[in-house]
């Protein structure tokens, strides 16, 4: 399961695909330990860079990621994950994708709806 | 167009889907400079990290990447960019995409087969 995580001090960027809709979720980042996590647990887990530490998404939420298959590419510097998304969202933000804002005319614009209120599912952040 | 290069030293990870079959074609970086390049060429420019310099995919191979639209993340450190790709393959091993080794009882395997061959558009390496 050799990866090179040389190149980003440690990481790799792991782009995660809804298996059924082939949408794109999110992009995380893993380091060694988090990829044999996600790979023995079957449910993603990423190396948070602002709290260093490991975090399996959907940890608060619930909105966990079931991972179906798992690709590297050429360089094996990066990984794609088809995962089955539990819940409504991915983002924290309430949408179904954090990928929800497209560049029109030189702006990112919002092209789509919330999925969830994510006040109710996070709470306040204190 | 703002995004968060600073988290990367400069860099966000750009991911290429292709616009037609949804698929995965690889995971490029790019700085400030490759991103206003892809956004006034229409051709996804990277920034290559082992050389240095931008590097517009196709530009040995003529295998370029038309970009459809462009999204950003909820942090906006990250780019998702869906392409039409010209020609048989994005990746510069012969396959379709790059991610054409996928995780088998902790193997890596190849899962699929070349759709040109790379010697013949690349040349040697010399």
């Amino acid at each position: 399961m050799n990866l090179d995580f040389g190149k980003l001090g440690g990481l790799v960027p792991a782009v995660i695909q809804d298996s059924t809709t082939g949408r794109i979720l999110m992009v995380g980042f893993m380091n060694e330990e988090s990829f044999i996590k996600t790979v023995e647990t079957g449910f993603a887990t990423f190396y948070s860079r602002s709290r260093n530490k490991l975090w399996m998404k959907g940890e608060t939420s619930g909105h966990r990621l079931a991972v179906r298959d798992i690709s590297t590419d050429c360089d094996q510097d990066s990984l794609l994950l088809r995962v089955e998304p539990l819940g409504p969202g991915v983002c924290h933000e309430g949408y179904q994708s954090c990928f929800y804002r497209t560049l029109e005319n030189g702006e990112w614009v919002i092209s789509e709806n919330r999925t969830y209120d994510p006040d109710l599912t996070y709470g306040s952040q204190t």
